[in-house]
């Protein structure tokens, strides 16, 4: 009998993308379609599966080899009964995803939260391949999470776990308010956001910096004027990487994972970031808790929730 | 066939439990022995398989029934090739416990943390039961943890999954040296060393304060005079069961536990001391991640260890 394969599928804001993948983790073919999230819910069904569709179609694997899918979609998910909750970008709240998605596909399917997805993805075939335990940072608007112990996700009981971009780091002193309602959360200091928001604050205070001169300012051109030796711009990616390897020392007491993963828009910045995260994790772990622990670059790019929702059709069909 | 059953062994500083357990993870019989820990490691097995032998014997049950041996051990193992790395109170290190009281006693055994074996016992058949997942806060001397989801322990890379009392907590400013040579960590505050210093430090600033008059001040003591009225004293455990509350926001949105379990000497406090952590904790969490988390006291009280012992070794044999 020929090997089994998955489909993923990674429902995002503006695009959806599938891929067939196969039991280790490969990503074989891929394809991207809209999501045409401001149509509603039934058009993002619609979207997804064609979207599904299309990607076994132009591929050289038939519907017969596809053993399950997975869906990852952002937001939050009951996922026992296969329900979004809460999606902060698209109109699915309340939307049985998982049975609609069934039905219109003719497969089992499991629906996760994206950024889970993605953790499973790197466990599987990326950065944390062979690895018995890791935690994704995904830093990008915000920051997210997923962490995978013995291949299994830490979904948590209301589908928070792996929330890492709210862990209150920041004291209150320096703290400013969150999206989510608290202050000093994580993603108001290490996500792109963030990194924007504390550059125009330098600009504002009337810091010596290039980035004054900048329009339009991305977490990017902070990057890129920190690498140049701008000592404001050096300062506000120092706090940025501080607060991901405080973060980490608390999650090495708790989960104390063998492998911390850094994706996302923000990772692009590479050994330039990781370097300083690693720095922080080393003055602020317990020395126990970071024996042997890496701090890594994810592996898989924008194809992580692809794989990981691929993933997680793989658990069911196993 | 007879059920199968489990023998637990709470090795501890001064005294060994031995249980046998069902596949409920009822108690059927225990016994104790003491552990003479100045005498050595081989010491120590001598009376560990002498009080699992014993406790066979007293009981109903003969040693064909029990499946597997399980021991729990203060300090760090190394689960995989059963060995203690590193014991506080016992000469341990070094020791290859596991195979050693493979052979003593024949039966296939396996090893892991005190903590952790109780945290696995809460969850079996104690607060936790029924639970998908749990975090049980041990309030001792120090301040213990373990955590278990779906069924299985969070051990960690190296052994240091679920050492909440090292998480830290304290902000810089209010900081004080913790006995693993980091500043801040939840334990230095929220154990009975931590309120036995608060107190002591109260006494010496000259705070009004009937513990002023107390000699050999302890945890309950303070307990007591804050039940009471004594607002210095009142200061001290509402700070203990702050920091507390703090720690549980952060785990909450790592592991998003459905239950947080308190245990340990401190938690013979009861409502006082859970109603403060309460309360606390729905200060500080996220608002999706404390939806529908019970944070209670644990149900096995000393027997948790030995329970989860036995817990440990129906992981083997199942």
């Amino acid at each position: 009998m020929a090997e089994k394969l998955y489909l993923g599928l990674d429902i995002g804001g503006t695009a959806i993308k599938a891929g067939i993948c196969d039991g280790e983790g490969r990503l074989l073919h891929a394809v991207e379609g809209p999501t045409e999230g401001g149509e509603g819910a039934e058009r993002i069904l619609q979207n997804a599966a064609r979207c599904a569709r299309r990607c076994v179609e132009e591929s050289q694997y038939g519907w017969d080899r596809i053993a399950a899918v997975g869906a990852g979609v952002p937001g939050f998910l009951d996922a026992v009964r296969g329900i979004v909750k809460f999606s902060p970008n698209l109109p699915l709240a309340g939307f049985p995803l998982r049975d609609r998605l069934a039905e219109a596909l003719g497969k089992p399917v499991a629906v996760g939260n994206d950024a889970n997805a993605a953790a499973l993805g790197e466990a599987w075939s990326g950065a944390g391949r062979g690895v018995a335990s890791c935690v994704l940072y995904t830093l990008g608007t915000g920051v997210g999470g997923g962490i995978v112990v013995n291949g299994q996700l830490i979904e948590g009981f209301t589908g928070m776990g792996g929330e890492l971009g709210h862990m209150k780091v920041v004291p209150d002193l320096e703290a400013i308010q969150c999206g989510c309602g608290q202050k000093g959360c994580l993603e108001t200091v290490s996500s792109a956001t963030g990194i924007v928001r504390m550059a125009r604050g330098a600009v504002e205070r009337g810091d010596r910096t290039s980035l004054a001169l900048v329009e339009n300012l991305t977490a990017k051109d902070v990057f890129d004027a920190a690498k140049a030796g701008d000592e404001a711009a050096r300062r506000i990616i120092e706090r940025a990487a501080l607060y991901l390897g405080k973060s980490m020392a608390l999650v090495a007491v708790i989960v104390n994972p063998e492998l911390f993963i850094i994706g996302g828009g923000l990772s692009q910045a590479g050994e330039f970031l990781i370097e300083q995260v690693r720095e922080a994790f080393r003055k602020c772990a317990l020395e126990r808790a970071q024996e042997g622990v890496g701090i890594v670059a994810a592996a898989l790019g924008n194809n992580a929730g692809v794989v990981g929702a691929a993933g997680l059709a793989r658990r069911l069909a196993s």
